[in-house]
């Protein structure tokens, strides 16, 4: 699988131009699976994807919907493209799904923190960024579910100073990443992706990048007598 | 005037419950004009809704408006009250009127801070925070105008890691603003109202907090003989 992996990322590499090759090698060096994000039956599409957005801007390559009664749609004008590079897993909202989203994040080592604008939780400031995270994120209207609560970790809000009692869902989403990658990047922690993570998403990009790369991937499993 | 002021803030607060007393006072402490945000021809009203939001929850007061071909209009879902809380300065889209409000902000002692994607601009983290801040962001399309980039004493990027090459605009000044906020607070730097700045903003917010306080104060300028 590897190898095949490798011969057609060899394949495929004349097709993107040394700039964009560049480019995705920059990208994946600067890629986390360290911090990831988790987004419970959010209902506006563009609160969806402007985090998609952000994620691709703060490197975390990541995104969990949880999907209920908002099925996640893009909303192209927001998301700019983003949705491209990153990896985003769907569930759907009932609780052995969502049970099967926290409880494969927690087998791989996250710490589930639940966003709250409750200041008795401690600030986003004090996150220790040495464990993996998954911030997680509920509805705009009523916050996370009783149930997804029950399965956090730990919570934090952000400090907030004036009379509205929450920030939008797209900005808390965004400073919670802006604040734990800053850290995570002047830490000593392995935050980085491992060569195979790389190698995969070189190849996910590549197909993104080079127009019709379909046909190419077929001639090539062709040319190497692999099925299709 | 400052008398009238006074006399009209004792008259309507027996109308305001304690725990929202203690709440004016509580944000009134936490206010700054240190810092503000010019947002120039805004297409989409979620976006200057949402930062008008964020305004409020990190303390700032004021959000200067240029409102050209787009006219602000607040999107309430986004907005969630705050505007009732913040000093919106509109001005409409002209180098005359562009002009007056950044010249304006000059006179005040505020630096006029562009921002930008391009990363050879200093980092958000980098900014002097011991002069007063005007971050002013630029449509979404296209960012700051030709005049409005010529206006400005320094430009700042937010690093980025992604391929996507700006965040959504509401995230933008969102960053900013937790960024310098954070770093003001830290400060020896006088960032609070002054007593009369205080004053006159109790005064409106007790306004905005009673039901037809307009009736009351034309009651307390009848009393008081004063004209209405």
């Amino acid at each position: 699988m590897n190898g095949s992996v490798i011969g057609l990322i060899e394949f495929l590499q004349p097709y993107v131009t040394e700039h964009k090759q560049n480019l995705v090698e920059e990208v994946l060096e600067q890629r986390t699976r360290h911090i990831t994000v988790v987004l419970e039956n959010i209902y506006h599409p563009h609160n969806a994807s402007a985090v998609v957005r952000s994620c691709d801007c703060f490197g975390v390559q990541d995104v969990h919907v949880i999907e209920g009664h908002n099925e996640y749609n893009i909303n192209p004008y927001v998301v700019r493209g983003s949705a491209k590079w990153i990896s985003i897993h769907k569930y759907p909202l009932n609780e052995e799904s969502e049970n099967s989203c926290f409880v494969q994040l927690k087998n791989q080592g996250y710490k589930l923190i639940g966003t709250t604008p409750d200041a008795s939780y401690k600030s986003i400031r004090d996150i220790d960024i040495n464990t993996k995270i998954a911030f997680v994120f509920g509805t705009e209207e009523t916050g996370l579910s009783k149930y997804a609560m029950e399965q956090m970790d730990d919570f934090a809000h952000i400090p907030m100073h004036g009379f509205t009692e929450s920030f939008n869902l797209s900005v808390s989403a965004a400073i919670c990443l802006y604040e734990s990658t800053n850290k995570m990047r002047a830490s000593g922690v392995a935050w980085k992706l491992s060569d195979i993570e790389k190698k995969m998403l070189r190849l996910e990009w590549y197909k993104n990048i080079i127009a019709r790369s379909d046909v190419l991937e077929r001639e090539y499993l062709r040319i190497n007598n692999k099925t299709p």
